[in-house]
């Protein structure tokens, strides 16, 4: 990592330093107030006394200039704006819409206005300039589409919606971290660099260093792509098998970390790259702790957010088993294009309704049902507007049976850690994974996942 | 993702089954407890009255048959061990150190031993087997050494240290994330896929899709590796840049997500993937706010562990110039194998006293000082054992220093973006990476990253 002239260093090692006591600027414990700005919010809250002197920095986000004085609303991404009135021949006159500005000046009293703190500014300094001719439109009211705003994505955090998005979808993540944390889950890292694929898809992204140079130093050069890691490396398509790993010392764990897939699916609802809580649960033998996860999960979600989703708090969850939901939906056909018939496909069209069901195809690790053998034990959530927003399952854990398939599909040798686990001393296990933007947008209400991660990767896109 | 037979359905859609009322099992908002078990952490908590029936889940840690009564400790990952006293002739033969167990009993006390409370056991089910030959002395006393150990990377989680540091990891990352929240910050994701390569420094992976058909349906033969995204794509190094583009509308931004480096660098304190808390903060123009918010988050983590930490609160950090401790180095000099200069290249060797300074390889976006032009506003944090814990710097806001230095780099069009952000209403702004693993290692007293990742990837090694 970079490191210059000019430097200030910090020594926890004092010692070194004691005889130079004077040069040495003490910190407090508590962050150092040397900054003296006040948050938006602060001020709206009313934390300061009339009179009192304040510094705000922000940008502006409206701009009405009378003979006498200027009326401003500035904005410093805390989601609030307070009024600043400043005498017009004291604003100069690069201050416009979305210039970034820092105002010294007194709290005051505008009883006559709808929020009554108000800033009487003596100085304002223009700090961060613009050009006039696209913010103007980019930022204003004429063409604020997701759309449009989208092609400059880098400028989208100046829009007025788009930092509530993040603010809000930053409330969900802490709520889902913290709600596992008080749970006794505890959060790990898991790699995005791996060599298993998953669930044996194929849709995953490899990895090579960009340097041919390095490449050629580290391996060989006919298999460059595997020079660095010995063998070829992949971005994840999904934590489970990792988690399960350590599940298998520390009982319950999860991840938010992103998740990759190299689809060419470009609608509304998928991402090459995207974040998934995943949580995986030891001495689980049951999909009733999964479910009463996920639903707290989804439920402290909405309850951090507005009480204008206080509908959802009020709704209990729905549970019925397959062979109800099949027959609810045959009840139902007329309104299907396609028929949904008993151990056939049921298409990607009923995803609102009901999961596809694709026996041959069911991934090597879920585990088969005590009751039927030609079924397995999995659950999934579907949200309205949103479709799969949950899936997982009871894990395999009788070692042959596990062996077993993992033969049938040619992963005994990369997998054999995994199988490990089985053999020493495992458990019954569960879990599940999460999208986490899929749930951001059921709960905003945003339907395009573009709308939601900041710098969204899909097929062709990947601007910067 | 997998969706199979005898999946259970969640259904906000509640109208849908309103008929079938009966089938639909309906749970509480708080978790359900279908699973009546407790873990070992509450019933040594004494949360449980003598006398009532237990059911507790987890890994034999150690188990002593005498002729009437086996005594068996249970541990289930929360950290602690609860004695279980069962008779010897309930105890199954398989029931071995490190299987998984299900047990049945009474809460009673014991008090002669040191732990008071024990559970009398009616039935224990051996749950996970195990190969005795292998972990047996694996997670045993005998070899329990870290190079060893992370040999079998995937059954480290099973040894009595590696929980421990897993679940101190999680507390500092959790206190990381919400002392950062408390502060007025936004937790936001960044790419991991990116078209820049943040610092030229040119050590980067390049990603494409594994499929060779995928390549050709979405681009052409030639250019496979650009086929889709339409260019090419790096792991991030860093989340530098995106973080100030959302600072640009939100103010105070940060993201914990991973960063990649392909060197060939194998020691104790590199990985290919690593986590690195970034921040960035608008209307920054001054080093103090970014010094006094990362010594606040490092003492946040220190609090929030083992009071065996007491030592480190009570120290001050210290504070002093890059021309100061130039004048320190050269006081001490006789230490160093080369004599640090002024102006000159100060080695690696001097890393846990001084940061290296390369004027000439400056990153282009760190600001330049305002009393000396030659240098630059950054800052850096080095520790005892871990060396660099965290870097940033003010960066250059003034549009055509920043344009002029993109230009002489050759990054003008690729990074036309960046520089677009100091001409709509930019800021001052400042912000730091912070290395999560080594800030783990400084505080927890563990020298090599490799045991504080669960899958650390290094050149040459990604086993899984």
């Amino acid at each position: 990592m970079a490191a210059l002239k000019n430097i200030k260093f910090q020594f926890v090692l004092n010692t070194l330093f004691s005889k130079k006591g004077s040069v040495i600027s003490r910190l407090n414990f508590s962050r150092s107030k040397s900054d003296d700005a006040v948050s938006v919010k602060s001020l709206l809250l009313q934390n300061h006394r009339l009179g009192s002197n304040v510094l705000v920095k922000g940008w502006v986000k409206s701009l009405r200039k009378q003979k006498e004085n200027t009326f401003i609303h500035i904005g410093d991404g805390s989601g609030e704006q307070i009024q600043v009135v400043i005498p017009s021949s004291l604003c100069h006159e690069d201050c416009c819409f979305n210039s970034g500005v820092v105002v010294r000046g007194k709290v005051v009293q505008n009883p006559k206005a709808n929020q009554p703190t108000e800033v009487k500014a003596e100085n304002l300094e223009v700090v961060g300039r613009l050009d006039l001719n696209f913010v103007n439109t980019f930022c204003g009211v004429s063409c604020r589409t997701y759309n449009y705003v989208r092609q400059h994505i880098h400028l989208r955090p100046k829009t007025t919606i788009y930092p509530a998005i993040l603010r809000l979808s930053s409330l969900i993540t802490t709520t889902l971290h913290n709600t596992l944390i008080q749970d006794g889950s505890i959060s790990v890292s898991t790699p995005i660099l791996t060599s298993n694929d998953c669930e044996g898809a194929g849709k995953v992204f490899f990895v090579r260093p960009a340097s041919e140079e390095l490449c050629r130093e580290m391996g060989n050069n006919e298999k460059l792509e595997e020079s660095y890691f010995n063998k070829r490396v992949y971005l994840t398509v999904s934590s489970q098998l990792h988690l399960e790993a350590l599940a298998g010392g520390i009982s319950k764990v999860f991840t938010m970390d992103p998740t990759f897939r190299s689809e060419n699916s470009r609608t509304r609802r998928h991402l090459a790259e995207f974040r998934m809580l995943e949580a995986e649960i030891a001495f689980c033998s049951d999909l009733q702790p999964i479910l009463s996860t996920i639903e707290c999960l989804v439920k402290q979600s909405a309850k951090s957010l507005l009480e204008s989703l206080d509908d959802l708090l009020k709704t209990d969850f729905a549970t019925i088993t397959y062979r109800q939901a099949l027959e609810l939906l045959l009840e139902n056909k007329s309104v299907f294009k396609k028929s949904p018939r008993d151990g056939a496909d049921i298409g990607s069209e009923h995803e609102l309704f009901l999961v596809k069901h694709i026996g041959e195809n069911k991934p090597f690790y879920m585990r088969t049902a005590e009751d039927d053998h030609s079924l397995v034990s999995c659950v999934d959530l579907l949200v309205p507007g949103v479709g799969e927003l949950c899936g997982r399952s009871l894990r395999e854990n009788r070692h042959s049976i596990l062996k077993r398939r993992l033969e049938m599909q040619n992963l005994a040798e990369t997998l054999n850690w995994y199988l490990d686990l089985r053999r020493f001393g495992g458990s019954p296990t569960g879990g599940f994974g999460m999208g986490v933007e899929r749930l951001i947008s059921y709960l905003l209400k945003i339907p395009n996942l573009k709308d939601i991660v900041p710098f969204p990767r899909t097929p062709h896109h990947c601007p910067m």
